[in-house]
């Protein structure tokens, strides 16, 4: 037995999400039935990171098990002649199971990663981008990167994040560590990047939320630190549109020699 | 009456091209529906380059006549209303017509303009991006970008371009003037940035298409100049694909005061 390790790109605008629903109009639904097509059976995958519907990922990492054995790179095209143009697997990997069976000793998409960093596009002008439609948040009122860089100061380290944690979200603890959370100004465009050991449900959006209220002024820099402290979901802002979120890049020990794509912004930007 | 100027930018993914067709699912059809929908009246638009099907526009130029006497943003903010997500007014401006009639004086959107700017967005990597689907093209071989430049020197001046014009052009002659011809790699995007007084049908993408195949070395920068001297557009390359293909800007004579965005990349390149 193999595990395979996939790194896939998907554009989540015409997707409920990354994980598997009845109505099966999920990026592992199509990826799973893409694998079921190259591999003649059914395959069960396992994913870094859940995105939500309408969430992108750059490079999302995925592994499953298998008997089968291909040339490393036929996972790749096999699997692409299989998905839909939203769809793609970007490189594949392959790594031996412990002989003893301890699961601990494996590669594990979700357990092994140690951060993941996420994206957000902001397009800041009066008009809407059709060019951006999709693809980027949107803020017709000018937002002051400074003052936001200001407020997300206070999120870095560890904190206890219930006030960025959607209702729904089912970790076990809301404390997380943010290694990182970088604001750059492209033009119009405004591109948050966050990381963290790993994310509660919404938080990147939730946090991206309450910055702008910080870069239009509504808020001082302040109420971010008073926020996280109160650890009150209410009191934050509204979960901001999915539109500009992508998961960029899933950080693990350099022992499992994963052809990662450089982290960095998009690779367009 | 007044003659109103737009700044429209599109995706051109799904549309059947700017100009009018009876199927209705053109970029006109849409912004005069709109139009119609603001103003209760119908309008006619002129435009200063036809687009194809899966071409888009980062500002494209349109101008109409109106007795309306309107605010300049209500133009923009009213008739972004009726349009669809990929399709945005981005600005608006208002000339008086010449008193007597002459229409020589006044502003055309196509015949006023002394210069049109096209990008087209290559993605060169040996697998497909989901994110940059429909909106860049893609060559999985590498390219030379220094060989493409040496071959795209050759068409720079005032030439016949008959082996880079489509058969069902309607132009009256084959002769343009090429200002610039840059080639840019950002990553594994490559930016092709083509600048001419005025553009024959799929002359852009028949360029490209024959840029490329110097640049993976199927033949030397010389060829170009070859298919020049030959006219013949059997000899050229295919006509590459639209979905990197942006008309960015056209070009006017200071005096109208249009509120453009200034050339360069795109926004967020």
């Amino acid at each position: 037995m193999k595990r395979i390790v996939l790194g896939v790109q998907y554009d989540g605008t015409p997707w409920q999400g990354w994980q598997t629903q009845p109505s099966g109009k999920t990026v592992q639904d199509r990826l799973e039935a893409a694998l079921q097509k190259f591999t003649q059976g059914a395959v069960a995958t396992t994913c870094a990171g859940r995105t939500d519907s309408g969430v992108h990922a750059l490079e999302q990492v995925v592994h499953f098990d298998t008997h089968l054995s291909r040339e490393i790179f036929s996972w790749v095209r096999g699997l692409n002649a299989f998905l839909p143009p939203s769809i793609a697997v970007r490189w594949a990997h392959e790594l031996q199971l412990a002989a003893d069976g301890d699961e601990q000793d494996n590669f594990h998409a979700r357990f092994s990663a140690s951060a993941r960093t996420y994206h957000y596009l902001l397009y800041n002008n009066p008009v809407r981008s059709p060019l951006l439609e999709g693809k980027a948040g949107w803020v017709f009122r000018p937002l002051d990167v400074e003052l936001m860089r200001q407020a997300a100061a206070h999120l870095i380290g560890t904190h206890d994040f219930s006030a960025f944690r959607a209702i729904e979200c089912q970790a076990k603890s809301p404390v997380r560590s943010m290694d990182q959370i970088a604001i750059e100004r492209r033009g119009d465009l405004i591109v948050f990047t966050l990381r963290a050991n790993a994310f509660l449900h919404h938080m990147v959006r939730n946090i991206v939320g309450s910055l702008i209220y910080t870069g239009n002024g509504s808020k001082p820099p302040q109420w971010i630190a008073e926020l996280l402290q109160q650890r009150d979901r209410s009191r934050a802002a509204p979960t901001f549109m999915p539109d500009g979120l992508y998961l960029a890049q899933v950080a693990y020990d350099q022992k499992w020699q994963l052809p990662q794509q450089p982290a960095g912004l998009l690779p367009w930007l």
